[in-house]
Order: structure tokens, then C-alpha cells, then sequence
């Protein structure tokens, strides 16, 4: 369906979203961790350059971390060595700890990211230590890799709701993003781990922690295990967010209980802003392809539906 | 996660959304119609006094066009006779034309639904008839449905797009809603039959049709095609709808592409509502078990996210 540019500019003053967004694409990291195989490097590194060449301006590429907790990321150093690096995109790499930021900065890797939980008892579960344990952590690895000149990326997980504990105070996500913020990093990604946020929270989250960190350096990372995933991104694109993280083909879930736990599908909400006229410098032909390209070496069908539908009807 | 009344008043006035809305629950007909297989009166009368029970305002239960053409709603009036009628509930079944208006007659239907499509290509397709005269076939229904004392609802479909022919005009869309209203139909709902449409089109074309037709009077029907229909219902609701259509499990959609052509899932969108605070009357862990009634008694995966994850944490 072919929208004209008057319209696109109507849609965005009238839905009071912004013009232009950026999308991190977190499929090959966050997405492909959660998967029960490990794929090769060679096809890793071909994944990445098909992403970077869809014009995403961060692609989260891999994780260092122990290689026995996540083995499907144990050679996240080959991947970044190998694949081409785009002047215009962040190759992100996940670290935990100072191991992590040593094998960083052997590589020369120039965006990292740090993980928070929100919620106690997922920090307790995924890292071992509580939550102001793991913020002393991540201020020492910030603190290093930023006088290494590296730029920092933070993840909060559990802003809205905890698998474990079930509800975690606002207060205390604001706290933990306000940390984040202070420590340097330059982004904070507020991520909805369980996908039980809905419309309201996810309005009455972005006002809070925005009164401690700018809009300009919030993102938000869902995930569509109660299908909410696009919903909540209509809300946080009305609510002065920017950046968005997503994940190609909707990775990130359960590969043997399909569209029940993935992250926001990269296709779906590039079609979303593509029909709205917001400009992400993603081009929706060329990821539908890469779309095509992973699930061809795949076991199973990925979640997304605008990839799946994608040329049944003349748009 | 448990959310206090306090808090679903701020997200009511702050996301600009009704207090209470109207759930059309269309699974027995528009769901149902497109599965493969026939099911049973007896299932059938199951699920819709199962729906009846989760506190729908209207289930559509059937269609009374011709066997050939829908075999899969071919026993429609026996399910209708069958059925425990709530009081509190509206059972609506779908007519085309004179001989269906009869039989809905015959067996004291009080609730009947009329269709037009906004494509005449659309319409060649569905009806072998233009928009027009569909129109003029419409208006002599409605005469005589509502001289009998019938509450008739309108569908517009291809609202945001048709399959055969592409773009339809957004006059043409306001146009045939319009006649609907005109011909009497106590609602008129809009059919995002291709599931293309995105949040900025929904808005357009809401505050079109509202000029000519009263939003207490309008509805959407949304499909999910593109992954578009929850975030486009948020969108509709901030826009001044009361009225959604949607459908069990997401039922609707070709079951051997699981998730790629259903309608809005009604367990989707009353996590939403009920996340938000909007009241819909439906209750949804008796919304749970009837899915799961379902799901076990057909022979594939229902493509809603919620009813999937549902018991997976503690909400």
C-alpha cells in the first residue's frame, strides 16, 4: 500500500511520534542466544554483514561471557573479527564483567553493553549477586571502558514485571536506570523481560525514568510474549522514545513454542514505522531477504508475521 | 502483576482511552469459517455457551449463506437454536441476502450482521457484485430486517487495503460506512481485511469516518497479518472507538501458517485492556480455559501470544 509523504508527515504530527528512530538489532545476540543450537561463525559473520547492510545503525553482535553459561556465544571474538565492519553502524558486544572487558578491548571492539536487572531475584538467579552488587560491577567495567574511549550501552531487565518476583517497584527502576545513566553509559535500554507490561505501564515507565534520564538517551527493548510487543512500542514512540531495540524474525524465544516468547520482531515494527513515515534507515526488502536467509538455516519458523506474510499482498 | 485502581485511572486519562469498551467476539463465525475442517453442532454449542460465559456483549455465531459456498457454516441455525441465549448477550449471525435474511427469520435470530466490501474488486470477488450494487442488495435487508424488529450490524471490509486490487480510496471506505449507518445498522464495523493498515492509517481513517458516522457507532476488526492489530487497536481506542472485534485464539487466519493471517486474538487484546484498566466485561481467566477447550479439540496451535504464555509468571 503506497502512502504519499503528506500523509506520512500528518501521521507523525497526529500520533505525536517522532520523525526518525534508530533500531538496534539485537537478533544476533539476544535473539540467538535463547536458540538450542549453536550456529557456526561463518554463518554469524554472513547473518551481521546482511544486517549491516540493511542499514541498521547498531547490531548487537555477540556476548562475552562464559563460554559453559552461554555456549551459543563462545566465539562472539571470531564473529567480530570477521564480519565487515560498516563506518556507520555500532558493533555492540555484551560483557559482564572485567574478563569480559579485557577480551573487549583485545579485539578492539568499540561498543560494548552492561546488563542490570531491576528486580533482586533475577540478579540473583542470572548473576549470582544482588542488584546493587552487580551496579558496583558494571561502575568499575564503566568506569575502565570509558577511559579506554569505549562507548557503553546499558540494559535494565525486569522494568516491568519480574519471572521470579513478579511485580518490581518503579522507584526502583528509575533507580537502576539512573545508575546506568551516571555511569556513563551512553544509552539505557529498559527491557520488558516477562512481556506482562502493557499500554499504561509502559507510558507511566518512560515518564518516570525520564524525569532522572533524557528521553534522547532511553530505549526500549520488548518482547511480545503476550503479544503486547507492538502496542507497547506505538505507546513509547508517543511517549518520546527514540530507540528501539528489536530482533530479526522475532528471535529471542523459545524456538519449540513458536511466537510465545520472542523479542519485537525487526520486520513488524519496521513495517509499523514504514506505513507511519517515521524514517529508521532500515530497508524492509533487504531485511525480509536476510529474514529469509536465517530461516532457510534455521530449524524452525521464526514469529514474525510481517516477514511471513510479506508478498501475499501488493505492498 | 497486579496493578492498583489508582493506577488504571491515570492510564485511562493519560493514554487518552475509554473507561469500557465492547468486545465482538467473531471466532464461531469469522474464525471458524476459515478453518479447514467442519466442526460438530455439538462443539460448536460448547464454545459459543463457553464465550457466553466469559461475559462477551456479542458473539457472532454464525452465517446463513449458502452451504456450498461456506460448508463450514452450514448448521448455523442449528447451533443458534441450540445454544443458552445469555440475556446480557447479543447473538449475531450473518446474512447475504434475502433467502439468509428468511432463514435468520425462521428460527427468531434478533441479531443479524450485513457486509460490503469498500473494493469493488474485492467485491466482484466475494459477492459478484459491485460495491453499488451490494449497497442497493444491503438497503433492502436492512428495510425488511429492521421492519421485523432486528438490530442489524454493518461490516466494511478492505478498509485499509485490498488484496486484488491494492489501494482502495479513503472516500470510498467513508462513502460505504456512511450508507451502512444510513441503511439503519446500529454499528458499522471497519475490517482491516488485508491486515496492511498501520497505526497512522487507522487514526485517518477514524477521524474520516467518524465525520459522517458517530464513533459510539463505529467499530474495527483488525487481522494480523503484519503483526499490526494490537497496535493498531491502541491506536483506534485513543482515536474515540468503543467497539473491537476480535476472535478466540486468533482463529481466522490459514492454520497451516500458524500466526500469519488471523484476526486480532481476543486473549491479546483483553491482556491489554485489563493491563490499562478499560473495562470490557470479559473475564479472561474463563477466556483462558475456553481457548484451551478449543485448542485441544482442533488440530493446531491457536496463534494468540497470551493464551500461550499464560501461567508461564505470575500474573
Amino acid at each position: 500500500m503506497s502512502i504519499s509523504p503528506i500523509h506520512h508527515r500528518n501521521f507523525l504530527e497526529s500520533l505525536s511520534v517522532p520523525q526518525q528512530v534508530k533500531i538496534v538489532e539485537v537478533g544476533p545476540r539476544d535473539g540467538l542466544q535463547n536458540y538450542p543450537e549453536c550456529l557456526s561463525v561463518e554463518l554469524k559473520v554472513k547473518l551481521v554483514n546482511r544486517l549491516s547492510k540493511c542499514g541498521f545503525s547498531a547490531i548487537e553482535v555477540g556476548s562475552l561471557v562464559s563460554p559453559k553459561a552461554v555456549p551459543q556465544m563462545a566465539d562472539s571474538e571470531k564473529v567480530f573479527r570477521r564480519i565487515v565492519k560498516n563506518p556507520g553502524t555500532d558493533y555492540i558486544l555484551l560483557v559482564a564483567n572485567n574478563i569480559g572487558l579485557q577480551r573487549a578491548l583485545n579485539c578492539e571492539v568499540k561498543h560494548i553493553a552492561v546488563f542490570c536487572s531491576a528486580s533482586d531475584a533475577f540478579s540473583q538467579k542470572n548473576v549470582r549477586a544482588s542488584v546493587d552488587e552487580s551496579l558496583n560491577r558494571i561502575q568499575m567495567i564503566c568506569r575502565r571502558a570509558i577511559s579506554e574511549g569505549l562507548v557503553v550501552r546499558g540494559y535494565v531487565s525486569c522494568v516491568l514485571g519480574c519471572p521470579y518476583q513478579g511485580v518490581v517497584p518503579l522507584a526502583q527502576v528509575v533507580r537502576v536506570a539512573s545508575f546506568l545513566y551516571e555511569f556513563g553509559c551512553s544509552e539505557v535500554s529498559l527491557g520488558d523481560t516477562t512481556g506482562g507490561g502493557t499500554a499504561g505501564m509502559v507510558q507511566e515507565l518512560i515518564g518516570a525514568v525520564s524525569e532522572q534520564v533524557p528521553l534522547s538517551r532511553l530505549a526500549v527493548h520488548f518482547h511480545d510474549t503476550y503479544g503486547q510487543a507492538l502496542a507497547n512500542t506505538i505507546v513509547a514512540l508517543q511517549s518520546g522514545i527514540r530507540v528501539i531495540d528489536s530482533s530479526l524474525g522475532g528471535l529471542g524465544g523459545c524456538p519449540f513454542a513458536p511466537g510465545a516468547k520472542g523479542n519485537l520482531a525487526s520486520e513488524d515494527v519496521l513495517f509499523m514505522l514504514n506505513g507511519i513515515g517515521i524514517n529508521s534507515g532500515v530497508g524492509l526488502p533487504e531485511l525480509l531477504d536476510t529474514y529469509r536467509f536465517l530461516e532457510d538455516r534455521l530449524n524452525y519458523k521464526l514469529p514474525t508475521r510481517a516477514s511471513r506474510a510479506s508478498g501475499v499482498f501488493s505492498d
